[in-house]
């Protein structure tokens, strides 16, 4: 398979980009894995010097433009043709790539997708879709930011594009889908979300009701279905606590011998807990709904980030994922016409 | 000051809100304070047996009802006027008491203060407003459940009376005033959102503008402007990841003896930022629009919780916050009949 990766996008690009990619091709020497850079040429080039890779699997797609963090995402994609994201998802669109990967502008890489490569057919509105990390390893957030309003059949939509995604990719028997609100009962929330309920209770799903945002650090849903502002807040402000909460403990601890003895001790153990909560290791967010695999990474992402994204594109594509939730979309619409 | 207490109401009630205003009672021995405990007499008298404390700043206002937690709010108030949540709002009305503490049923509180009690003038939506801990302090959380959905007006009044709150509870300078959105930029986010920016900018207030989830935890803003389901998810996300997280710290703890070790030495660094992160410790949250000084306890809460909500009662009472709340929105209401 053959994997485009956007050189240029992110706060670490291209040199974090560049060095995920070449640690990707190491990693996953077994895979069947292409990479092929999208950017400015003589920059990739320059930043490959001295690197040892397989030659053959890794090529750099010429593209004069870069697409910034700031710009308007409709402006941006019209004015900037010649960008590394648009020629990237070119790529994808003309069957050159398989997967699409981007840590570049959110909104342009959303709009640029619906554009050149379009929604699955049943799909109204495509989700951003990041596994976030929980007590029973993760949860599958749909959507973390790409509509800020929904309508009751986007949130259906979402519930079942989510439950392909946890089947799919991440092996989970009958994922639990639970739908965000202010408390558990049927009668709670706004019309949206009420209407929202009657309408993934009536497909196959296994549909477990409201759930309260202090049940998602538990992992007591497995996909986690929202408007995308609400989504948008879950997700920045898990992001915001660990940053926060490990910075509170680290100025605590040297504040005393003892704690900073104990903290030593202790490294390992947290380490590997803020391992287990790192986005990083997470890899990206499938654009949900976009009919071809393209993967947002986080923005800040590192070469380890990148390398993970990879990752995930090659399950993507193994697993053919697009095609059951193409086929799983179909379904649930031959079964309400039947209705 | 007389503070009437909701015997009845929470997850650990009675016991633990007699002990915890017995406590208030010990540990704030040269206030002016005396405590109403509203609930069932007989229940009352028998868990005061046995302690010792003033007497004559104790007593007991009889309730024979008790609004349960699983209670539809306007049928409860409706149904149970005599359950010790609304006579302890009958007496706040009557001047009989100078404010109340309740940890039972949120909705049935919200809705019977309204009833009993009203609102203040030119305010249209009362808010939840709880101070969430984050690594500056705390902040404080404007709607954090009471009003689901929102009009640009109702979130201005909030800002409003967050500001007052701030400056004259936690005597914050000029408190920075954060609206919620999913972007910084004044043009994110929906409409309600977008007119409810250019109305907190158009008053005297220090508005920072937008903040987005990730910056609530660092403390960037004071106070912290959303509607009632955005609140309610930051609200109830803030309490499940404390829980989990520290229940993954324990597992992974004891895991190891190294970890085991290290713990034990970090323990009294951990304790004190777990007391810093704690519910418990921040009391209540107050009814904000209410004219009327109502505290919501958290529903779990034990009797430090409540020790806790009585102290804060105190301090609105002693530095008159319900009159400088009203005072401000005449304020600006002036000004914007002016302009």
């Amino acid at each position: 398979m053959r994997i485009a990766v956007d050189a240029m996008g992110g706060d670490h690009a291209p040199h974090e980009i560049v060095k995920g990619c070449i640690e990707a091709l190491d990693a996953y020497k077994t895979h069947d894995i292409d990479i092929v850079l999208v950017g400015q040429q003589q920059a990739i080039e320059d930043l490959l010097q001295g690197h040892a890779y397989d030659k053959s699997r890794l090529s750099i797609e010429n593209a004069l433009q870069v697409i910034g963090n700031d710009e308007k995402p409709v402006n941006a994609i019209k004015k900037k043709k010649d960008s590394s994201m648009m020629i990237g998802l070119q790529m994808l669109k003309e069957g050159k790539a398989d997967a699409f990967i981007s840590a570049g502008n959110t909104g342009a890489l959303m709009a640029g997708a619906l554009l050149k490569v379009g929604r699955i057919e049943g799909i109204d509105r495509p989700a951003l879709a990041p596994v976030i990390p929980t007590a029973q390893g993760g949860s599958l957030l749909v959507d973390a930011g790409a509509n800020i309003e929904c309508k009751p059949e986007n949130l259906m939509q979402f519930a079942v594009m989510g439950s392909v995604y946890m089947e799919k990719v991440l092996n989970v028997i009958s994922p639990r889908i639970g739908l965000v609100n202010v408390g558990e009962e049927e009668t709670k929330g706004n019309d949206v979300i009420q209407e929202a309920y009657g309408l993934i209770k009536s497909t196959h799903l296994n549909f477990i009701g409201n759930i309260e945002a202090r049940d998602i650090p538990a992992g007591k849903a497995d996909v986690i279905v929202c408007d995308g502002f609400v989504g948008n807040v879950i997700l920045k402000l898990l992001e915001g606590i660990a940053s926060s909460l490990f910075n509170i403990l680290k100025q605590n601890i040297l504040k005393s011998w003892r704690a900073k003895l104990g903290a030593l001790l202790l490294m390992p153990t947290l380490k590997g807990l803020m391992k287990e909560w790192d986005y990083a290791e997470y890899g990206g967010a499938l654009l949900l709904g976009i009919d071809g695999l393209v993967i947002k990474a986080h923005g800040s992402s590192d070469a380890s980030a990148i390398k993970n994204a990879i990752k995930q594109a090659d399950i993507f594509v193994s697993k053919g994922v697009l095609t059951q939730i193409r086929n799983e979309i179909v379904m649930i619409e031959d079964r309400s016409n039947e209705q």
